[in-house]
Order: structure tokens, then C-alpha cells, then sequence
């Protein structure tokens, strides 16, 4: 009896799929379809694609409709859950509240003060305390995950390796402050640390700085470097980046991309090293011994 | 006999200023000029305002004219050396570089490399080898620095005392990197830090985050948060705030500006408390009791 058979005669329950933008909900819903385990897509409006969503058990609903969500998850006998997908961390008036959610808002407000951290796990708090169980998108899809050494054929040279050391070491030092964990450093000085902007946002400011000769490294230095946080809850905040991130890097003038090996999730990643070649960047997993994340 | 007149009859040589843009140039000499001490400006092509450098014994060089400028200072009789004003860091090749500078150029290239220390270091030793002395404006014009308390009529609340708390933190975190020194915090969440974009760009780039609903954060909430960098060589690279700095802090709807005292130099003090009393924003001393700066 292979494994997949063995799950649903056990009894196991479909994983519940929550979805915003982009191929990676679809990536994961295939990952785990493909073990024989049923998947039923959440669907957020206005950030999952419906062409692709309607090629798989779905429903749809918007920011804030916790209720609905509890209701239709339950009737679909899903108890695990599974956040995937670019969101843009909503502003709190675009959050239309079911009735559920409103007796929860004053809670709600609180959780958006402070940082994503802080945001994140008080949203997972509450699908726990209604039953439900928050796993990783990469613990039900591991092969979402970067894997060491380059995505393309370019790799990191000499001096694009003390970039990525001093830039993982910057990160470190943020970590505990909860900030978005990517950082550009271009001959050994850091042009960009990201907060609240987000990665793209960042990159085309590096853009605009080199061209307004206010960074004047030369172009193709420089690297993206993204790490999880430290003690980042990882069931659904770990670092990402696709094929996006590699044109952005590339209009930014830098000399690639290094992420953590193991703890960066890759969208499309056949489609990144064909950018990456293109562009003549590196995209690579790098091995980060010396901190436990 | 008074101080300045002892100074002069001691034979106190004049006080070389190289100046870059904004009104600190004149600060300086202004102050310096009252204790009785001769000043001659160095006036930094496209960044000093001509009209204002007029009033002073003034000389004119551009970037990289190094041996014109240790010709005339010591046909001037300077020794000591303050450098103050804006000048964005330069782009290597809006560089001209004079005989003596050319033959320097190796080694100006290796200080490009790095972050800003690094290169302020590297300039400062290159003066001091040719036989100046490179003093801070601020040990000059004690005067330019920031006092513990408002500047106008508005102070932080509690809730800015802990964003407050939260950015000196971070900073003091990022400051081994050698990185802009300025970050915003609302309601605990990092909202940006800077790096090589500067202050300016940073706080446009809060105004962008708001519009465009990514900052969720009221408005009215939120603090700059400026302090020098530990260790750092005070002589030339204090981190500094003007009116300007004020408008953008209001644009970007923060409550307002927090910096540490007695290590910050303060451009036109008198109309950032005019400007901060318009827009209703705080611009506050903090003693920072916690960090050896």
C-alpha cells in the first residue's frame, strides 16, 4: 500500500488552502495533491487568479470573512490550514467583517500594532483557539523550498560572497525587531535595508539611486540577500522570491540574489534561473551555518 | 582681557571651513567668528550657496581639487580643518581630480568601498598625513547641537516614547554596519530604515507607503528616530536635521522627530521650532542614557 492510499484510509482530512496572488497556492495544492491527499482552495478576492483557482475544489472569500471561512473549512471537513500566496498586509478599513470577526475586531486592532511578527501570530492564535491547525505551506510542500547552490548557472564570485556575509550578519542584527528581512549591499556598503516597503519596492530604489549617480557602484555589484527571521514563526511567513524578484534585482543593477537555503520559499523556480541566465545574475541558496533560524 | 582677544594675541591660526550646502556653513562661522577667530570659507562648487559664502573671506574649489586646497589654506595660515554642510555622498566619477588628488586616486577608490565611515576615515587621514587637523563643526560651534527637550511647543507622548525606544534600539543594532543612521517607528512597526537613500528619501517614501494604503498606521502616529552611529568619528558625520527634515516628517504624517541630544547638529533651530509648531509635530531632544555614543 503506498503512502497516499495509506493517508485517506487513515482517515485524512483535506488541507485547507488559503490563497492570495501568484503560482505558489498552486504549487502547493499540486505538491500535495500529488501524495493523494484531497486540497480544498480558500480563495482571497482581488489576490488569488480565479483562471487557475477554478481548476481545483474551491471557495471564495475576502479579508476578514473569518466566520465564512470557520463555516464552509468545517463543512469541508478540513482541519489543517495552510496560508500561501503574495498579500499585501491589509489596511485595516479594507477588512470587511463578518459577524464573527466583528466581535473579535477589538483584538484585531491590537494585533495591528506592532510588526508583521506580531500580526502573523496573533492571526494564527485565532484560527487555533476556533480549531483549526496552522502548518507551514513548506512543511505539506517541502519542494517549494530553495535548495542550496544557484537556481541558474551563474554563481556567487569572491566578492559577492563577503556582500552576502556582511549583509546576513545585518539581518541578524535586525532580527529581533521584526523588520522585513532583506538588505542590498554592493562592495562590502549597505545600499538598502527593507521594512515596511516590501523587496520590490526596494529594489527599484536602488534602481533610482544608481541612476541619479547617488550610489555609484559599479553595475553588477551588489546582491539581494533575504533570511528568514530568527525564531520567525515559519508556518507562514518565511521569505520568498520569484521570477519578479530576479527582474528587479536585475533593473537595480545587481550582481544577483543570495537566500537561505532551506528557509526561503522559490516561486517558479524554472522560471527564475531562465531570468537569472537572461539577465546574467546568480540566484543562489547559500548555507547559513553559523545562526540557528 | 577677554577669551577672544587672548586667542588672537596667542597667535590662534584661522579656522579653514569647507563648506557644502545649507545654512550650517555660516552657523558655524558665524560662532566661530564671535569668539574672535578668523574663519575662511573653502566653498564647495554647486553645493555652497555663493550670495551667502560672499560675506566671508572665501575661497572656491570643487570636488577632488585636494592640492588647490592645501595650497591656499596654507598661504591662508589654517591648520585646522571643519567640514559641514550638505554634500551628497559623490559619485566617484563627478570627481575631478587635481594633480595631487590623481596621484591619490588609488587609494580614493579603495575608500569608496564600504560604507561611509570608511570613506570619511580615509578622507580625514589624507588631510591629516598633508599637515591638517580635522576638527568637528560641533566641537568648533558647541551651538549647532541639539539640547535635551523640544524645540517647539509639542512633545512625545507615551506611545512616541516607546516607538521611540523601539528605533534607538534598532539603531543601535544597525550601527555596527555602518548604515544611515535614521529609521521610522508607529505603534511599534518598523516602517523604514535607512541606508545610502538618506532621510529625505526615506520620509517621502513613508508619505508613498501611507497613500498607497501599505501603512495602515493613523495619521499623526509614527517618529523619525535619528542617532549617531556608536564609535562613530564624530569630527564629520554627526547625523543632522533642518526644516526641511521637519516638512517631510509632516508629509509622511508623523507625530514627529526624536534625535539624541548633544550629538545631532540642529540647522536653523529657530524655524524647525516654527515649522514644527505649524504641522503640530514634536522635535525632541532625547538624552541617551542607555548607549555609549
Amino acid at each position: 500500500m503506498n503512502e497516499p492510499v495509506a493517508a485517506m484510509m487513515a482517515g485524512e482530512s483535506p488541507l485547507a488552502v488559503i490563497c492570495g496572488g501568484g503560482s505558489l497556492p498552486f504549487a502547493v495544492a499540486d505538491a500535495v495533491g500529488k501524495r493523494g491527499r484531497r486540497v480544498v482552495l480558500f480563495a482571497i478576492r482581488g489576490w488569488a487568479d480565479p483562471q487557475r483557482v477554478a481548476a481545483y475544489p474551491h471557495h471564495w472569500a475576502a479579508f476578514g470573512q473569518f466566520g465564512r471561512f470557520c463555516r464552509v473549512a468545517r463543512r469541508e471537513g478540513c482541519r489543517d490550514v495552510v496560508f500561501i500566496g503574495s498579500v499585501v498586509r491589509p489596511a485595516i478599513w479594507h477588512i470587511r467583517p463578518d459577524f464573527k470577526m466583528l466581535r473579535l475586531l477589538p483584538r484585531i486592532f491590537s494585533l495591528f500594532r506592532g510588526g508583521d511578527d506580531h500580526l502573523l501570530l496573533g492571526v494564527a492564535a485565532m484560527f487555533e483557539e476556533h480549531g483549526f491547525r496552522l502548518i507551514g505551506a513548506h512543511e505539506m510542500a517541502p519542494e517549494i523550498l530553495m535548495p542550496a547552490g544557484p537556481l541558474g548557472r551563474d554563481r556567487p564570485n569572491d566578492r559577492d560572497h563577503v556582500d552576502i556575509a556582511k549583509a546576513l550578519a545585518l539581518l541578524n542584527a535586525t532580527s529581533p525587531f521584526d523588520v522585513g528581512q532583506a538588505a542590498v549591499v554592493a562592495d562590502q556598503r549597505v545600499l538598502a535595508i527593507e521594512a515596511a516597503e516590501g523587496t520590490d519596492h526596494m529594489l527599484a530604489r536602488i534602481a533610482e539611486l544608481r541612476q541619479s549617480g547617488r550610489v555609484e557602484a559599479a553595475s553588477g555589484r551588489g546582491v539581494l540577500v533575504k533570511a528568514a527571521k530568527r525564531g520567525q514563526d515559519r508556518r507562514f511567513d518565511l521569505p520568498s522570491i520569484g521570477p519578479r524578484t530576479v527582474e528587479g534585482a536585475a533593473r537595480a543593477g545587481l550582481a544577483g540574489i543570495a537566500v537561505v537555503a532551506g528557509s526561503t520559499i522559490v516561486a517558479e523556480p524554472a522560471q527564475i534561473a531562465k531570468v537569472a541566465d537572461r539577465e546574467r545574475l546568480f540566484v543562489f541558496g547559500v548555507r547559513d551555518e553559523t545562526v540557528d533560524r
